[in-house]
């Protein structure tokens, strides 16, 4: 710590910065002693110079004390010179580029490389590779927790991407983000692709901010979907600056069991996917959870949010078609011969259960769609030929199914429609109990279903 | 800080709180060295010691490990002697209650205003004063930001209500949570009743429902709304454990001006309500800041977050009923003969837009309603008879209008309303620059309407 810089003396700052270059091995924390208002005869040292405007006559009153004789915006001759740093800057510049430029003819591909990373351009191959890997998964039918499946995805993606670097609040082997590429960052070697955070989200969002912003990496942070709530700021910043963070939230429902309330996540989805300009994904099996994290990398403009599960969710079976609608962020997951009678719209862990409920329903002759719609920002961004193809206007009964809390829904249902919904707060037990008591069951779903059939 | 405690060991752990009790100075802090799942060969010192149940087979290895011969839930005799405090803690109850049974002879009507703080019961004379002074503030009739009108509040309340205990997150100043009756809570006399919380928003309300939790005392606490995001989990547990903490957010919306978007608070309104049994209002005037200041007072079961402007708002004209309506949530502040061709909803500061709107097109000949809805969970628990009343269903030309994210509006407005709010972030520029940017204007929210109503 250097402290009793006179913060008004330039000399005395410069020596205190010139201290802190000199340590090598700590940070340093300069205190600088200044008065608020500095030069106003009447208002400085008082807080009416901090949230106003001094005012004409004060202003007048402070160029007199100080003695500044020019007028607004005119800046001297010799201290414009002083303080010009054009020439110095553009001499750097080309420095540098010179040296760029000899390293570019030392190692071209090399250079390639430094300069896509830094544009945060995805590798060419990119595109093939996520390909591929989507199929291979779709192939793989497995029926796994979402949070297992976006491990997959890491191993998938991971190695076509060296930029991508991770970490997770003290939830590593919860998370799941740990995957066969992670090398550990540490005090002795900053060369790895890993963040031990320990128990700070709020600290590590911020951190993969900053990281985004200085360029040349891909970050990505974990921990439970409650515990998002720690870390608000630093996400509303990540997409108030419009920029590239990947945040994971794994255990994002009463589906996590035990813990109960206090760990278990009603109101997150919904008032994360509020935050403007924030992507939010929910998926509900190894497929959609693939093309969330490839949107998530995808993104140039914007953080992303990924929801998983704790608990295993069934594999959905798709054609080719409807695995490319994916990525409008909702679409027809199962359907019927002719006009639907009603539509179920579910995210993540509700879809297999209204998979199960429209497939009871059918078999007693009713036409019941089922929309997946695991991202309701891309849906929303999309034209509105293909929203009304998956929500025609004119089916009105429709049931939104979601394990977390209801307002937001009824924006896709209606006032005619219903959802199934968690109002209150969750309860402690195993995931099943959980869901059986708050209604998650095909009984429940079937006869909301039917109900607003018959409104 | 006493450390190296052994944890396994009481006669360690004994000393150790006997050494942090004889501190009377400082608070202590204890660290004690443990091994997780001590005891068990296979699992202690390792994570699988954590999060999941050692299994019968550990099970039995650790009783055997321990020398502990008994059956599961079955304990021994003499630890029992050893734990129970029955006796103890009733000779301790009863030689309490003795002396409080003396003190209440000698000092009857102290012993009575005691009982009645730490139950939490308002005074006998509250109701009568609460509405002499709702009556006062409508006869005023006066036009200021509310959290002027919520300083008035307090000036009003606070002098009935002696338990009431407040503070800021050092923006006491610009919130106007400091009355007349204020005086500071320092290091030298705790016997205040406001509290200087500096710059930290989650210890402050996570202190305020410890404080609550204690009793006897009647907490409030402040900062600007965008900052609420900071204390999200403390506003969690608050309505998790149904107690009544107040949290008091000035600078409510985009009307905050200059700051900027950092600071315009657009999407925790919208957030705040989504937080099962958070009660929140937004009041449009003096006197709705009355009663939301009563009702954030008088309720039991749960916190409640106050929004109030930055910025003056006029005072609306009601009639008795009207005022009395208030405290139900959501009411009609101003109709015409014969049924509404169309509603308008607004809350706070977007209440005098809507009305403005409403005249002109009853200049045009349209029968236009207004709703004030300053509390949409109040609102919701009304009877439906009510609820339809206000919003009669056939009435489905219906326009929300509030300076925030706009998807919890449909379930009022429907799939055929329009909303107008903010589904960015703000920008910097006075109030009245900012609001016109984002369409808060008469001509805007009367073209919406008419456009619903030929809709």
């Amino acid at each position: 710590m250097i402290d009793g810089v006179d913060g008004h003396n330039p000399e005395s700052i410069a020596s205190a910065i010139d201290r802190a270059r000199a340590e090598a091995v700590r940070p340093s924390l300069i205190c600088c002693r200044t008065v608020i208002g500095w030069g106003s005869p009447n208002k400085s040292g008082t807080e009416s110079a901090h949230g106003a405007p001094l005012g004409d006559e004060e202003i007048a009153l402070v160029r007199e004390n100080i003695d500044w004789p020019y007028p607004p915006f005119v800046i001297p001759d010799e201290i414009y010179a002083t303080w010009n740093a054009v020439d110095e800057g553009k001499a750097s510049e080309d420095a540098w580029r010179a040296g760029f430029e000899r390293y570019r003819t030392d190692h071209p591909a090399l250079a390639l490389e430094f300069e896509r990373r830094m544009s945060g351009a995805l590798p060419e191959t990119w595109s093939d590779k996520a390909d591929e890997f989507l199929r291979d998964v779709n192939a793989a039918a497995e029926t796994v927790a979402t949070r297992k499946a976006s491990q997959q995805a890491l191993e998938g993606y991971g190695p076509v991407l060296p930029e991508l670097i991770g970490g997770s609040a003290d939830l590593a082997g919860s998370n799941l983000t740990l995957w066969s590429g992670s090398v550990p960052v540490t005090a002795a070697d900053a060369s790895g692709n890993y963040i031990y955070f320990g128990v700070r989200e709020f600290g590590m969002s911020a951190l993969c901010n900053g990281i985004v912003l200085h360029g040349g990496l891909m970050p990505y942070c974990a921990t439970f979907l409650v515990f998002s709530e720690y870390a608000r700021n630093a996400l509303r910043m990540a997409a108030l600056m419009k920029i590239r963070s990947i945040f994971v939230y794994t255990h994002d429902s009463i589906g996590l069991g035990e813990d109960g309330p206090t760990h278990q996540a009603v109101e997150q989805t919904a008032t994360l996917r509020l935050i403007p300009n924030m992507s939010l994904w929910r998926p509900c099996d190894t497929v959609e959870t693939a093309v969330a994290w490839r949107m998530a990398l995808e993104r140039h403009n914007g953080p992303t949010c990924l929801l998983f599960s704790r608990q295993n969710l069934d594999f959905q079976v798709r054609d080719e078609q409807q695995i490319q609608a994916i990525s409008r962020g909702g679409d027809v997951l199962r359907d019927w011969e002719g006009t639907p009678e009603a539509i179920i719209i579910a995210t993540g862990s509700e879809v297999g259960l209204a998979v199960d409920a429209a497939a009871r329903l059918n078999s007693q002759g009713r036409r019941v769609r089922v929309v997946s719609m695991p991202s309701t920002d891309v849906f929303d961004a999309q034209d509105v030929a293909y929203k009304e193809s998956v929500l025609p206007p004119l089916v009105t009964a429709r049931v939104a199914v979601e394990a977390g809390v209801t307002p937001t829904w009824v924006r896709y249902v209606g006032l005619q429609g219903a959802v199934v919904g968690i109002d209150s707060f969750g309860e402690s037990a195993p995931a099943e109990v959980v869901f059986e008591h708050f209604g998650f069951t095909v009984d429940n779903v079937v006869a909301t279903v039917e109900k607003v059939m018959t409104a």
